[in-house]
């Protein structure tokens, strides 16, 4: 028997994306947390988990068994094969994600434009992998952006373009000088992807006129917005403005829905919703979600229907209104950005080159340092001072954000937030002592 | 307000595999079996349903909930989080899956080199994502070969090479041949799907002899073996060889596990071993499995753990014995072949032309027929004499399959195999007279 090779692969013989920052990243800073496990961390944007309940999953399994028996007249028979065989691609919560839809977002989905996905991610995939037919094709995106699209957006050969946030959520004068680039160049700028809603990573959204302008622009200019919309819930007491899709009078927008956070992160559905017409070589018209079913179908056949029940009974518990059952979560949520803006200013307020932005709602805060953010200092202020957030610089494609962190008070507490904020208040003395200690040196 | 265009897409700027018979067939299969739902099918590879029980799928989350405290010492609140969080890539049943493989497959995994994903069909396609670097790469692949494969290689737009599998399920001289001929043409071959155990479509199994040959011809060729292995457990008395993997002593398999058949294809939960080693750009060296992890991450973040816990619970409740879990049903399925068999000889034993192999286990049974067997004569089959099956033309990538059909017996009871395969006689007594009614006026 031949000694096994000490080698049986190499990453260059392997998909791009292997090597790449934005898979790459979300591994690292997975390895970093889970090295320094007692560090205080302002970095996961998980939910609150202390309400989570075990026999809420069978509660809701059952209350989902029981509306396709009452409500849709199903057998007994028929209720255990919908959730323990073999089933429908596009899902089977579809007409209650559509009651969701209207009741809490103001959009009107035909319930066979909605492809159930495991999460968000797998729905953004989806899209992005149709959406890339060849090498002319790229995607746009609000830089800093989510490392989910960039990851995803990579795993399908796409260029994602960085749009300019600036300080209102998204610069469309950007935008227009992008696509107009990209065309330029021979490229066919397919898609603008955009959170309107207190954004991950920078926490901000988008007024009002700003969605209109923006369906405007993007109407003008014929590219899809895929509408990205998992904090929206989580806003402040002047809510948020329509989102995109509701106010789409023109089928531009493709709305990615996730129920990780307003229902259950184990769960792992989410959803999109593509109303688009798509025409065939042979002119037969359809609709966007049977294209992303087929692909679905190649990738994971078809979400679970045991975790689409959990959702779906969550939905049917709600009478379709995630925004009331999420109201305990979202005053928590207030009170914990609160605190933590509260806590900024009482501590950095009189600091020059310390800044951050103010946003109503969502999990996120992004500080501004004179100093410079990257691995290293993360890893730093982990073993040193006790506590976690994330780099900036993560979150774009080239450079930039290499003096930002993200904080994230989504699974904190008060105290721990008080807490964070000190321990970062001494990583932040020390950097800016080192760096005066340094311009002495000079 | 402009009017809304009519059509917003069109496919030809969509990517290719949307047009793509891999992908299309599945859907027109599907929209046939919808079309006629009272026809007697024997199209779908289901398994039995009538053993399903919505109070299993509860008492396998308990079960598995039970482990989490007992034998790993969680706290109440631990086990909430690892079942309804955010939670490990790879998944939380690696550990069960690897005790499973020992006891099952005479496989002795690494629980490192395990990632769990949503149904083998997401373990597929990781696999084939991570191998396809650039446009050079190939796949091999038995054919006639399973849908969901040809879909996923198209999806990362990977060519997959055709091997005959001849009567003995793979010809190795064949694969040798296409090895070279690639290699010739600059391209790079990087591994052969198998599936050794009654194969999809065809219902072929490898003998021990062919598998130890297939090992040896993967390693001087230096390609791996994507062994897949949905069917394995419904054995005739005879039982099967060893697996690929569990005679594997130099990395060369990958193994793709589906728990649809064995436990419940509603928890949509696989899995992949992927114990190769790889070497990274800075000369680290991992596991495969944590490449297909980074993947994974940007697919669909991770398999949901409430439907991991439901196979974790069926693992615990069998003492990881599918094997033993599934005596029941290995029986019916035999019976059900047997009668398939017996009705078929019956029926067509004296008929020239008619002719089917004789597997000793799996779903699948495949008949050859003098006549010309498409989509066409399936909707008229299915409308005329109210019998469903499917052309063999589906599994093959290029040209192939035209005389013939695959028949399963997995979800039809004995009584509807007998009246199905009464239909059936009608249609070939219907088409053979028909080609003696075309010879007769030439």
């Amino acid at each position: 028997m031949p000694d096994a090779p000490s080698v049986d692969l190499v990453t260059s013989e392997l998909h791009g994306s292997l090597e790449d920052p934005a898979l790459t990243s979300m591994n690292l800073l997975n390895e970093v947390t889970s090295r320094f496990p007692r560090a205080l961390s302002f970095a996961p944007g998980r939910p609150i988990e202390r309400f989570f309940d075990l026999e809420s999953v069978h509660s809701r399994l059952r209350t989902f068994s029981r509306h396709l028996a009452q409500e849709q007249g199903l057998s007994e028979e028929e209720v255990c094969r919908t959730l323990c065989q073999y089933g429908r691609t596009k899902g089977i919560v579809h007409e209650l994600i559509a009651q969701n839809l209207a009741r809490d977002s103001g959009i009107d989905a035909d319930p066979e434009a909605v492809v159930v996905t495991v999460g968000c991610q797998e729905a953004m995939f989806l899209v992005l992998r149709a959406l890339r037919a060849d090498e002319r094709d790229v995607l746009l995106s609000v830089s800093p952006m989510y490392v989910g699209l960039t990851g995803a957006a990579r795993l399908v050969d796409l260029p994602v373009l960085p749009v300019a946030s600036g300080p209102t959520g998204i610069d469309l004068g950007d935008l227009a000088a992008q696509i107009r680039t990209a065309r330029e160049q021979g490229l066919r700028p397919r898609a603008c992807y955009v959170m309107p809603d207190f954004a991950n990573p920078s926490g901000l959204s988008l007024d009002l006129a700003r969605r209109r302008e923006l369906l405007a622009l993007a109407e003008q200019e014929n590219i899809l917005l895929l509408e990205d919309n998992p904090y929206g819930l989580f806003h402040g007491s002047e809510g948020t403005p329509p989102t995109l899709k509701a106010l789409d009078t023109d089928r531009r927008v493709v709305y990615l829905g996730s129920f990780a956070k307003t229902v259950l992160p184990g769960a792992r559905v989410g959803y999109v919703v593509a109303d688009q017409r798509v025409a065939a070589a042979d002119g037969e018209v359809g609709l966007f979600a049977d294209q992303l079913s087929k692909i679905k179908s190649m990738v994971t056949v078809n979400t679970s229907p045991i975790a689409q029940a959990v959702v779906g009974g969550a939905l049917l518990e709600h009478d379709f209104s995630l925004e009331q059952a999420n109201t305990r979560e979202r005053g928590i949520y207030r009170g914990s950005l609160n605190r933590l803006l509260t806590g900024l200013h009482s501590r950095f307020g009189e600091c020059p080159g310390i800044s951050w932005n103010a946003p109503t709602g969502g999990f996120f805060v992004c500080v501004t340092v004179p100093f410079t953010v990257d691995d290293a200092l993360l890893e730093h202020s982990a073993r040193e001072h006790g506590v976690l957030w994330t780099p900036m610089s993560h979150f774009y494609s080239g450079a930039g954000g290499t003096n930002a962190l993200r904080l994230s008070v989504s699974s904190l507490t008060a105290e721990a937030i008080d807490e964070g904020l000190d321990r970062l208040t001494r990583l932040f003395a020390e950097q800016q002592a080192d760096i005066l200690g340094s311009s002495g040196e000079s």
